[in-house]
């Protein structure tokens, strides 16, 4: 396994004492200051830098889809990873104007990509996994994944952060995701995680009716009963990516976790992300403190994932696309957190008077 | 009196079915969908720009300061305006990274600024009010100002929008102030313009202990008494600045009135540049359609203004520090709002299906 060395705690005090520092009343960059510190104590230093950022998209496909849990056809899935190679997503939208660099991976999609409108330079842009897993199986009657394609999925994630974003020098890599049915995994996963049941973790994904909804709540319990019979607490991670899991969820466990080993923040984005947030929280627990809650997204089952995480998401703007979205917005606070701890003036430089009371 | 312009809700109508072709589930980008909306109906066009974006930081002080109810000493406001123009505040830090122009006005400064630490270059950034006035008069004592400096201080804020903001091109203007005793001046005016009560809108401001805060709001609620006695209603806005406003405040109402006649976006920031927003948006109705929240204060009165204004904030990150640093870090959900209309692809070009129920 990797070894992610935990954040050290003095780095938090070290930071706030630079910050009180700061030509402001104490505290009143509120939650900024809790992420400058954050990032001084994953990057060990009181001058931490976001850049240069990457979002990793991994998209793949969902047996479970079959089932009519999602409003879109899974061919949309390959649809949109040619999308990203040429730009036109929301993803590619926001992360040009934060400089973020795009990795779009091929985790399993069910059908072949349609290359013919892409430019060999757009083609060259794709990373596709060495998995060979054409999408999960339909979980509601065999498990998703064999144990093989989760520790496979979990290697290709860590592998990418090896290859393409550590010769990079990425500092806070988003994780972002595209799989039609991916919400319907996204719900069975949590429910097994935290043992909360099924209609308390699941929501409308990309628009589902009141009846589809119902529908796909029926799913995910008849799911989680083939697989855990008469389950009363929670599953263990692996198990759990087994039995009802993704492969692009997977992947992001992998990046997570090669992630913080290699001292970057990770920024969760909404609710599939955070999934895998939470599974590399369990694998490693050191893993946690490299984590950054993007953003809190409209499907039901994010809130019990933060909750999971003791992550409070720093935007709320009802967001619930995925591909990173939520959490490349969240980069732009980021990077103020840390401008704020690099260039601001102190007291003493600027002549400015602190309260008597200081 | 200036003209605004009214937005014509028929833009929110085709921007929201231009969205509705971008490749992604209808509605899946939320609140950047609205914002989207209100950028098109103020520039009318279909594909906005935020840039070049500005921001206002107006500062004055407030004779109120004289009855103890500021954690901080007077002259930090003129202190503060120094730092400001060395570039080393908080706002400052969030501006560059933003490409937001930075304008820093003396709308009323007590003390003598100390610019011996400036270069000329420095210096020649502040913009001096040619009122003449050094601060409000102690409110709980006589009227903060004359009819004739409160249309003064609205006439120099709608001078700087048309001698800076507009020769620049500027199309997002985010209201930025400083001044010491400024959130006991806000609250006075909020609970005047909504007829609430003093307790009811008034916090510790820069970090008061328990028993400064109630001093504080004695202190409103005599000064209240003694302007409005036995007042059961709000009071017009002009009599409010005029009896317990400020210089900065004023001026930010000018700034914001004038923003809207030329149609510039205006991004109010916390507490103090809200009651400015909202007083813009009593005396000219047309002005309401131009204001966008930037964050949601710590400050409790914020949360009545913004009531009074039926504005939702975009950030809510624990901030209380002002200068316009709120507003700054939202004009980046802005700018991602107009990125979003200009350069994602729809369904049609990027050939991803649509559910098959649209």
């Amino acid at each position: 396994m990797i070894t992610i060395p935990p954040v050290d705690p003095k780095w938090f005090h070290q930071a706030a004492a630079h910050q009180s520092r700061l030509t402001m009343p104490a505290g009143a960059l509120g939650r900024l200051l809790e992420l400058g510190q954050q990032l001084c104590a994953i990057q060990e230093t009181l001058h931490p830098l976001v850049e240069p950022s990457a979002v990793v998209v991994m998209a793949a496909d969902h047996g479970i889809a079959a089932e009519g849990v999602s409003a879109y056809p899974p061919e949309v899935t390959a649809q949109m990873v040619v999308n990203f190679l040429r730009g036109g997503a929301a993803i590619n939208v926001l992360a040009r104007r934060q400089r973020a660099a795009v990795f779009v991976v091929d985790m399993g999609l069910r059908t072949t990509l349609d290359q013919s409108a892409l430019t060999p330079e757009q083609r060259s842009r794709l990373i596709v996994s060495n998995l060979g897993v054409r999408g999960t199986a339909n979980f509601l009657r065999e498990p998703a994944l064999t144990r093989e394609q989760v520790v496979g999925a979990l290697e290709t994630g860590r592998t990418i952060v090896a290859e393409y974003l550590v010769p990079a020098g990425v500092r806070a890599v988003a994780l972002g995701e595209m799989g039609i049915g991916n919400t319907t995994s996204a719900s069975a996963l949590t429910a097994a995680l935290t043992g909360l049941p099924a209609s308390a973790v699941t929501g409308r994904g990309t628009g589902l009716s009141d009846e589809a909804l119902q529908h796909k709540r029926t799913v995910i319990e008849r799911s989680l009963e083939r697989h855990f019979p008469g389950r009363s607490g929670p599953v263990a991670p692996l198990e759990a990516l087994e039995a009802v899991g993704g492969l692009e969820i997977a992947g992001l466990v992998g990046v997570a976790l090669a992630g913080a080993a290699h001292r970057m923040v990770v920024v969760l984005d909404g609710f599939i992300s955070s999934v895998a947030g939470l599974i590399a929280a369990q694998l490693e627990p050191a893993a946690r403190g490299y984590l950054v809650a993007g953003h809190r997204s409209v499907e039901i089952g994010h809130g019990a994932v933060l909750e999971a995480l003791g992550l409070q998401p720093l935007l709320d703007l009802g967001l619930r696309l995925g591909e990173g979205t939520g959490a490349v917005l969240a980069l732009t606070l980021l990077t103020a957190a840390a401008d704020i701890l690099t260039e601001m003036a102190t007291f003493e430089t600027a002549g400015v008077s602190q309260r008597p009371d200081s």
